[in-house]
């Protein structure tokens, strides 16, 4: 089986989580594309306006709904037969083509809404956007190998919270912590770099002025994110797991906080 | 508005989160609620089997339905209102009485499946859940003062990783930290203390013998869940965060990990 779609290059895919028209993130969401329009192909998946189904369960699996077996590996089976839903398919045909991909959702519960997750659920299958042992690499298609690999990633979140609250020690834990299952466990697990968060704080409060403001610095954000470098975390094939799949015990010693896994 | 809902002793709330029957997670849930039963009165929420909905939109706001602001606030009307969907009131009736509650799932990138996020974002709504400024207490009814104070919870996940890649160091990134957002960010800040974490590592690789061994591993955790310590996260009340919401400098200075956040 093949893995690995390589993008075509000026395509982006914009993934939109957020239900309400007229809010601070439908602007957010309609400007943005409009400023990204300028230099890129856009595809949106808006995933309330669509009436994505987050729910991942037998019908996700083909004509191998009744078999017994582990899930994931039946949902990469029904990738490999064709056999997936349609709406799946065509949120992976968007994702196989976009070189840049921006995720924007308001922070609910300190993390993705229900709508969000259930799309890396159900589209991020096995045989698509992962795999296992590749002979020509030596490593599993997993952790910057991924079948997502050439691709980079603007997450945009709306946080009702301050910068304090969810900043370095901050009492509802660093933003960066919060959703490294989001920036390592799905994007770089599936191969895909990611750009400095951006992060709207005070989502709630902000005034007419204050939600200009915000349109303007995301437009700015993203008439740069070409220029500028994305992060990296750490490989299977730098050998800084080697062994025990714990970083090596030379390599930042002593430090157990989820930054170790950025790579140099 | 009082906000607050005293649990009846001996009962529990099994909320569960895995699509498949005959499942590993299938064994652990009917052989759990089968060990709890001798002790607690137990409902349970089969998110899969019930058909739960987790996508939160204007469903979900009752007359406030087309009105402008904030959505965790509208939310919070149709509450006060009365005017929640019948399947969330539903869950919160469950939710106000249980004493205790076990919250199993199947770990999917890093985090619980879209149907379980779902509950906690279409469930745990303002008035009910948390609260602003409490005259009595001084603080936000948020971080330990949550409305479902008095609770305690463990959480049941599988994970098809091995015990290192997801422990300390772990390339996946360690699963304290990885469900942070679930133990701190829902429920700590809705005021339940958790139990330490029940994990179930190489799921899917378990052959007859291994699903025994990890059904009586659990039934041994379910007899003593009465009587362990459970985690307390730090209050807005300890000072521990005074005036900048950050953690005081003098407190495990240079830390930056999510672990400062566990009270002394």
């Amino acid at each position: 089986m093949t893995i690995g779609h390589p993008p075509e290059p000026g395509t982006a895919l914009w993934v939109y989580a957020h239900p309400r028209r007229g809010s601070l993130n439908d602007h957010l969401f309609q400007e943005g594309i409009q400023e990204l329009s300028g230099r890129y192909q856009v595809a949106t998946s808006d995933l309330h306006a669509q009436g994505f189904d987050p729910v991942l369960d037998d019908r996700d699996l083909g004509d191998l709904a009744g078999q017994p077996g582990n899930l994931a590996e039946l949902v990469g089976g029904a990738y490999e037969q064709g056999q997936l839903p349609a709406d799946v398919r065509a949120e992976q045909t968007k994702l196989a083509t976009a070189e840049l991909l921006v995720i924007q959702f308001p922070l609910w519960w300190y993390g993705p809404p229900a709508i969000l997750k259930g799309w890396f659920d159900r589209v991020l299958t096995s045989g698509f956007a992962y795999g296992d042992l590749d002979p020509e690499l030596g490593v599993p298609r997993r952790y910057g190998d991924g079948g997502l690999a050439g691709r980079r990633a603007l997450v945009v979140v709306t946080a009702g919270e301050d910068a304090r609250s969810i900043g370095p020690r901050g009492i509802s834990g660093d933003l960066e912590s919060l959703l490294f299952p989001l920036t390592h466990g799905v994007l770089w697990y599936v191969g895909i770099e990611t750009l400095d968060l951006h992060v709207v704080h005070d989502a709630d409060s902000l005034d007419a002025g204050g939600v200009e403001r915000e349109v303007a610095r995301l437009r700015e954000r993203l008439r740069t994110v070409d220029t500028t470098p994305a992060r990296r975390f750490r490989t299977l094939r730098d050998g800084d797991y080697q062994g025990t799949r714990a970083l090596r015990a030379d390599l930042l010693p002593g430090r157990t906080d989820l930054g170790i896994h950025v790579a140099r």
